[in-house]
């Protein structure tokens, strides 16, 4: 259990872009643009997709909550930007870019200040209904780490017909045989 | 599909350290002490089981196969020897500890210069039978990727009561309900 305060959720928000550069940087495409199957994620989409979540989805739905207008309603989140958006892009250029992104929008969220009762502002999520600007930071935290365990599970999958035996003793290799995410 | 080489193998196991050090270092213990549960490890742990593997599994048994001994029948694995052996240990010194340890490691496995044929000689996995060499590799490429994902889904599930109604859309949270690793 971990109660949310800003400083926790900025320890991991700020973690993730040296993360997956410390994990992706340089790696061949065998791991970089292998997948779990059709219409999922690469290590290589999963980036691109954080920096869509930069650029349209967390800071400017923070936007939206603190500016108190009439609607608090979220513009829907496109999942698939970044196929098109990234096409002729390399993974060590979007690792770049994200990490970029993302240290302006820490600057930018801790520019805010935010109160306790700023924290417990309402917004519309599209089909979740309201939430607050705390579970929304939440959400932003946890949606990293849960990109990042999808990295990881992906490029481990890759490995899958090279253990031999091994396979009930690597749990991650039959996670998420119907992938979800 | 990545089929196996050594060169693609040390290209993951080289940047687990310092992916760990780059999530983990310097964390405060709420989100590097939390569990999913008795029994199951938290980040700090799986450092510690990582260190483990390292002194007691993975180039041991290796060097089992390459003895080309009458048995080459593995020592059964100790997963718990870290709790005791780590308890009065900071998080920090185990990242450090971990990534000289396997530096070492694979400067060993390197300087082998394993060929083909070596990396099919066989060994015997004390409950999976017999393996080979190469499998043997593999599994501990894909048990390195297995932890770093526990790791972000532990740190995930410490927010979980933060991100209301969040949690269908981050499947994280719902992975290992029953903890199997």
């Amino acid at each position: 259990m971990n109660a949310f305060s800003l400083e926790r959720s900025i320890e991991v928000l700020s973690r993730t872009p040296v993360t997956l550069d410390a994990l992706l940087r340089d790696v061949g495409d065998p791991w970089a643009r292998g997948t779990e199957g059709p219409d999922t994620f690469s290590p290589f989409d999963v980036v691109g997709h954080l920096i869509d979540g930069e650029e349209t989805d967390w800071i400017p739905r923070a936007r939206i909550i603190l500016a108190r207008g009439r609607s608090v309603r979220f513009e829907p989140y496109d999942r698939f930007r970044h196929h098109g958006r990234n096409a002729s892009r390399t993974l060590e250029s979007l690792l770049t870019e994200f990490a970029k992104l993302r240290e302006a929008n820490l600057k930018l969220l801790q520019s805010w200040k935010l109160t306790a009762a700023e924290l417990s502002l309402p917004g519309e999520h599209p089909s979740l209904g309201p939430v607050t600007l705390r579970q929304l930071l939440a959400a932003w935290v946890v949606h990293d780490l849960g990109h990042l365990a999808q990295v990881a599970r992906v490029m481990a999958k890759q490995y899958r017909p090279e253990v031999g035996p091994w396979v009930p003793y690597l749990p991650v290799l039959t996670d998420h045989e119907v992938p979800r995410s």
